[in-house]
Formats: structure tokens, sequence, C-alpha cells
């Protein structure tokens, strides 16, 4: 069916795939972490997949990227010291420091392959690499977070791939037990949550794991993103001293930044769980 | 790489493709007008294809139908007289039936052979099929839409494959213009606008064949559908003597029928257009 040359994943778990017609293999690289490759496509530009699995494309990161971060920043009243767990390609950081409000963003990405596969092919996601706030690390983020002192940092943005290989240990109580220690009152942690249609349960588990880690309120976002599995994808908070399903309220009418996806209005959109998946998250609370 | 048995659709536009893997081909008939085909899937249970085209799947289509219907027919003070031109699947006819203000619901599709199809492969969309209000008959919702009388009817949900083969017509300056001259005031119509990542002009354009048919106001509604283009789709409104952005608000706070994925502040959240999509939007109007 498919001729010609695609880039085909496909999700066993849902017995799908998505696939992105490629002009050309543009770069490879087996890192002591994982396999990075980067392909041009049709429509799409440029498409990074790491170990086989689409990380982004150039067409549609934007909506991601936001996503990761304006909901917990704009929550946050005071989101001055920001630490991102991955996120190598730098888009996360890229948006992080459209706050103003920000003084101090801390990327700490496992590979540094990543970033400089980034820097090369995605150069629009790293525009903000040498702002002065900006600071760079190739390092263990669960070490990272467990060497940090206490009541450090105001936002946790986990940036990661999904829970196997180097990324299966950011999804653990432990770690949300040291993201909990880490932030100061008031802070937030995000993660990425998977599909809302295809894999409701991780976002159920999420939030059993965030509770369990003793913040005081858990908020799913969701988006619409083309290239991970459903189209549907999810990040999920957990608030230390602070109610999340509140804090979007005082969010100021109008932003001092661009945005391509992200409204106020949307950020309000993308918390409107689905009777489906509120029901699920309801269930899970009373067991 | 898609080893084993896979239905796949390639998006040619949009240089992408979307696969679920299957099981078996359950049926196959070709009518007066199109190709349908039924096929057992691992994971997303029932699939039918038209033309080679994903209709709808058991596990995902409840997005799709009651964002078709519920925002149109809860923002319309008196739904009373509903028509859908399309829609044989029979699954939007289920929604709309769930409204008790409905008194009469008439369905009109071109090809009996996708309601047979239904009832034998996807008879929970089909239970209201016998309702008192319902009225299905296979006919041509173009000529239908220009025989009906003027100020007849209070919403006209178009539930149409994409603008191509026998659909072509439902996109058109003049069937708006004839939707304009049988809604009543206070009528809505609502019509499939395609996925805002892929392809926002279409959106733009039906925007603009709405506002030019007449109506006074136009509304957006996003929302994920994982078996369609990108993931993310929308639906595209048009309201004669009635402010689609404001009647919302009057939806009452709790809804007397149970949904999936519907909900008042998922309502508001469909209705939320991301900023790149208003600012064509936008541009658009000034031309």
């Amino acid at each position: 069916m498919l001729d010609g040359k695609w880039f085909t994943e496909i999700f066993a778990e849902s017995g799908s795939a998505f696939s992105l017609q490629i002009t050309d293999k543009l770069y490879e690289e087996q890192t002591p972490y994982q396999k990075i490759e980067i392909f041009d496509t049709t429509h799409f530009g440029k498409l990074m997949s790491i170990d086989g699995c689409v990380m982004l494309s150039s067409r549609d990161n934007f909506i991601y990227h936001e996503m990761m971060s304006h909901p917990a920043l704009l929550s946050c009243a005071t989101p001055e010291e920001v630490l991102i767990i991955g996120g190598g390609d730098c888009g996360t950081l890229k948006e992080v420091l459209k706050h103003k409000a920000v003084t101090h963003a801390v990327q700490v990405d496992i590979d540094e392959g990543v970033t400089r596969a980034s820097e090369n092919y995605f150069p629009e996601l790293c525009t903000s690499n040498n702002d002065p706030r900006a600071e760079l690390h190739f390092d263990d983020g669960i070490a990272w977070i467990k060497n940090a002192p206490a009541e450090s940092i105001d936002v946790i943005i986990v940036d990661s791939t999904d829970p196997v290989g180097p990324a299966e240990g950011l999804f653990t109580l432990d770690f949300f037990s040291d993201c909990y220690r880490v932030l100061r009152q008031g802070g937030i942690v995000i993660q990425q949550s998977g599909s809302p249609l295809v894999c409701p349960n991780e976002i159920v588990d999420m939030h059993q794991v965030i509770r369990d880690a003793g913040f005081d309120s858990q908020q799913t976002y969701q988006f619409p993103q083309c290239v991970y599995p459903s189209g549907w994808w999810s990040a999920t908070a957990g608030g230390k001293g602070i109610d999340l399903s509140n804090a979007v309220n005082k969010v100021p009418a109008t932003l001092d930044f661009d945005t391509l996806f992200y409204s106020i209005a949307g950020h309000h959109g993308a918390m409107a769980i689905p009777p489906f998946l509120q029901a699920l998250l309801e269930d899970s609370r009373k067991h």
C-alpha cells in the first residue's frame, strides 16, 4: 500500500500505525543511550525519531512544546526557577523563556546527541539556547532531581520519551516524590501522559502517582498531536500547595508573548476532561 | 514495515498515512454510489471505509458523532425539527434523539447501503432508528434541501464524506444558501470541515461560504478524531439570527442525557480556536 519512501511507526498497543512520506534520511547516530535519526518529509518538514519512535516534526511540534510549557508556567504565581528534564530538542526551553518572570531555566537531558541534532536540523527550536537565563546540562535527570536542594524550583517540566528505556524512571513514585521535595510552595510539575483514547490508564496512573507523592492537586491537559499515537495527547501536572483547577482563572487576560496554539481559552479547553476519562479518574480515586 | 494485515489510508495532501491492524474483511459492497467495506480490527473494533477512506471505527466514532450533534443542538433555543444530510451510519441520529426537545429528525443519505451495513456491523449506532421521531430517507440531500419549505427546520447537520464524489455539492455556496432559506430564525447548520492542522484553508473557505450564504455568525468546533487525517478534526457551523459565539453560554449547566466525550466545558474548549487558525480566519475576512 505504502509505495515510495515512508517512515512508519507502529503502535502495537493500539494496533495502529502512523506514517510520514519521506524524501531523505539526513542523519543517523547511535548515541550511548539511543538511536537518533533525522528525515526530510514531503509535508511535515524535518522529522526526528529516537529508536524508531517519532519525537517531533517541524510542522506540528509547536502544539506539544506550547502545551508542555504555558499551562504550567501561567498557573504558577512566580515561575522564576524552571527545570526541564529531557527536552533535548530545546523547543520547550524556547517556550519557557518567552515568560519574562522566568529568571533561570535549567535543561537536563541525558543525551547531548539530541540537542546537537536539533541545533543542526531544528534550529528554529534552539533560538533561545544562548539566552543568559538558560543553562543546558547533559546529565541524568533522575539523579539531578535527587541531588537538587529542597524547595528550590518553581516549575518542573518532564519532557521525555514514553516510559521505556532511559525515560522509564521519570514515571515513578520515587521520581515524583523527589519533584515534590524540590518544588517550592505553589510549585508545579508537569509530565507528558500519553493518549486519552488509546492509553487512558496511563493518565489514571499518573494522577495516582502524583497524588501518592504528596501533591495537593492533579490536572490533565489534552491537546492534538498529529505525530503521536491517535493524534490526541495529554500532559498531567501536580500542584504543591496550589489548586491547579482554579489557577487557570488567575491567568492574565492577554499574553505578552506570541503563540501559535496556546490561548487562555484553549488552556481552559485543554482542561475539559471528557466524561469517559473523568469517570475513569473518579473510579480510580475510590479504590 | 507493516507486516501482517493492515488497512492503510494515505492522505496524499499531507504526505501522511494512518493504518489499523485488521483481522478480517467482513463485508464489501459496490453500491451505485461508492464502495463500502467493513473490517474487523485488532484494537478499534469494526472499521467502515468508503472508497478506501476511513468513515468510522467502533472505538472512536463517539467523539465525532457527539461533536456533530450536541454543540449545534444545545446552541439552538428550540431544536425541534432536525435534518441530517448524510449520516447513513445513524450515529449522529442517535445523538440527536437524545435531546428531548427534538420532535422530528429526518435523515437523508443518498446511499441505503451505508445504513444497512451499519445496522449489521454497528448496531450500537442504530438503536434509535425506530424512535417514532426518526424518519430515514435514502435520497439526494442536495435536492432534498432545494425542495424543502422555507423556514421549516431548526438544525441541519451535514454529516458527509469529504468534498469529493457524491458529497462535493454539500460544500458549495448554493447548498448553504438553500440551508439558510430552509432554516428558521435561530436555526443552525453544521458541517464537518476537516483538519485544522493539515487543511486549515478548508475551514477558512467554509467560514467564507457560510458568510456569503447570509448567515449571521460562523463558529468552528475542533475535536480529536484518531481515524481522520492528523487525528484533529473540526466542524463549522452557521447561525441564522443567532450569535453562535454567545449561544454556548445559554446551555444549561447539566445535561439530561449521557455522553462520553461532550461536556459543557468541552463545548467551550472546542470553540477555543488556536491563534494560528484565528489569524487565517481574520486575514480572510479582510479580503
